[in-house]
């Protein structure tokens, strides 16, 4: 049974991170920094993506981690899919969690998943429809990200009313729940309070999903704490900052998995994970791909003397 | 006459940052490097510190500095002084803003300046007597900033009662004002905002500081945003994050400037400082430091596409 939890941090090195490197790393290097990960006490790791091999053959064997990481115990096992077609393999390869980026800016959703943003919506919808009429057994969760929500490279300042409107709309498609991507590293605190605030309201609590931000402006933990002031609980970030987005040129890597965890620890928030383990495990991730550059301060710099779990300082 | 401004953004790159390298910067680099920042529209700069010149031979020429840049426009020109000795050259060379940095943590006050806090605390007593004794248009400002407010690399944990305590003491013995400092890169937003709202209730409004924040754990940015929340309006930065304190260990850069102050625009709180002038001024620091290297991401990446200042975007 997962720990309780006040905060919770989604892996997504795996799928982001991966995504924007050329090189391809072997399926079991794969497993085992999963693995490391997990025994970490990370509790939801994205693995990879159910996208065309021939747009990123770094995630042709997303099926395989699929129903192998789902053997993990504790593991919320998470998959992308761009589209129905990859929903449909993701179900087959046993997925029980999907995420669906469908993006808020017209210029990036073309560039992204050649569909407008409608259409994305409607292909959200579509999926739904898939996964209502799987039995019960095999339905998938689906969560959906918007990406782009807080501006994008190529069209500049993205409509927050549009964004908001277009969390509703998806929220009626029948997505579980809903969050708000800074694919392009554009938000800030100030942004990000106002907007998560509207998503509740509009959306409402149940279908709160979580804050995917990358640190492209060194504004990532800024942005956490200002989600956190509106109670946002669910973070997307990656190990070693490692990714970005492949089309959205300029915008360099997730924040960084290690800072993120130490930042929320320290603030007395639990997260269930151990920082000696999760730091050891960017070991495990360079085993599979040697000499990549990782970032992150605390596993430079080490923890603080004296510091504390905020499961032991809140017993 | 100064801008009307949200946050003050007082830069310390010419004491904190110098301090920190061993290399000595020609006087008039210096001086070009301080204008620079000042024309891009920095209203407050740490110029330099009076200590002795065989602790920090960088320093040696503060008095200089203090009387060339007093003649800038529209800017409070702030040198650090570790004692009454270094106020009276302060003061000598014109100086109309000292900051004074006691040390709450016994260890790292003993090692940094010699003195327990209880005797660091007594001469910040006997400088705001020797102020009041001064004709009043000679008198400066006396602002203390607690060191190791939030955590000592030597000591750990340093008791949070007892910096608030000793910025009750720090009031009565005359200092203008107080503010947090966290030398060793240890705070967290939690802490943060717990800090700040206790230091309010102990020494009232009028005489409330600002945040002196590091970098080291990459909580910086993370920070102010948590100080923002509880209405600090002061905040200490260094442009390209040049900086630390040599008497803490693994205590890196201070907060970027560049960051920090795109940070603040972006959320709709005006600075009054132009980023492409402060970006720019990079150019003209590295003129007198040749190879040094500078953090900060926004130079790097550059605004995002569409950028409003704060002060257009509310007017």
């Amino acid at each position: 049974m997962p720990q309780e939890i006040d905060i919770l941090v989604s892996e997504v090195g795996p799928r982001d991170g991966l995504q924007s490197i050329k090189r391809i790393m072997d399926t079991q290097d794969k497993l085992n920094w999963i693995k490391a990960l997990a025994a970490s006490g990370i509790q939801e790791i994205e693995v990879g993506s159910f996208v065309s091999p021939r747009l990123l053959p770094q995630m042709a064997d997303c099926a395989k981690l699929v129903s192998e990481t789902n053997k993990i115990d504790n593991l919320m096992v998470l998959a992308l899919v761009p589209n129905l077609k990859g929903a449909e393999l993701a179900v087959a390869a046993g997925a029980r969690k999907l995420t669906i980026p469908p993006s808020a800016s017209h210029a990036h959703s073309i560039k992204n998943i050649g569909k407008t943003p409608a259409e994305a919506i409607e292909e959200v919808h579509r999926i739904c429809k898939f996964r209502d009429n799987l039995p019960v057994k095999q339905r998938p969760d689906i969560e959906v990200g918007i990406s782009t929500a807080f501006g994008c490279t190529l069209e500049g300042t993205v409509s927050e009313d549009w964004v908001i409107e277009m969390a509703g709309l998806l929220a009626r498609a029948g997505a579980d729940s809903i969050g708000l991507s800074d694919t392009t590293g554009y938000a800030n605190p100030a942004q990000i309070k106002r907007m998560f605030r509207r998503l509740r309201s509009e959306i409402g609590d149940e279908k709160m999903g979580g804050a995917h931000l990358h640190n492209t402006r060194g504004q990532g933990l800024a942005n956490v704490v200002a989600a956190i002031e509106v109670d946002v609980s669910t973070f997307d970030s990656s190990l070693g900052g490692l990714g970005g987005c492949p089309y959205a040129p300029g915008a360099t890597g997730n924040i960084v998995t290690e800072d993120l965890v130490f930042m929320l620890e320290a603030m007395g928030l639990n997260t269930g994970i151990d920082l000696d383990a999760l730091i050891a495990s960017r070991e495990v991730l360079l085993r599979g791909l040697p000499d990549e550059v990782l970032y992150g301060n605390v596993p430079e710099v080490g923890l603080p003397k004296g510091f504390t779990y905020a499961a032991k300082r809140n017993s």
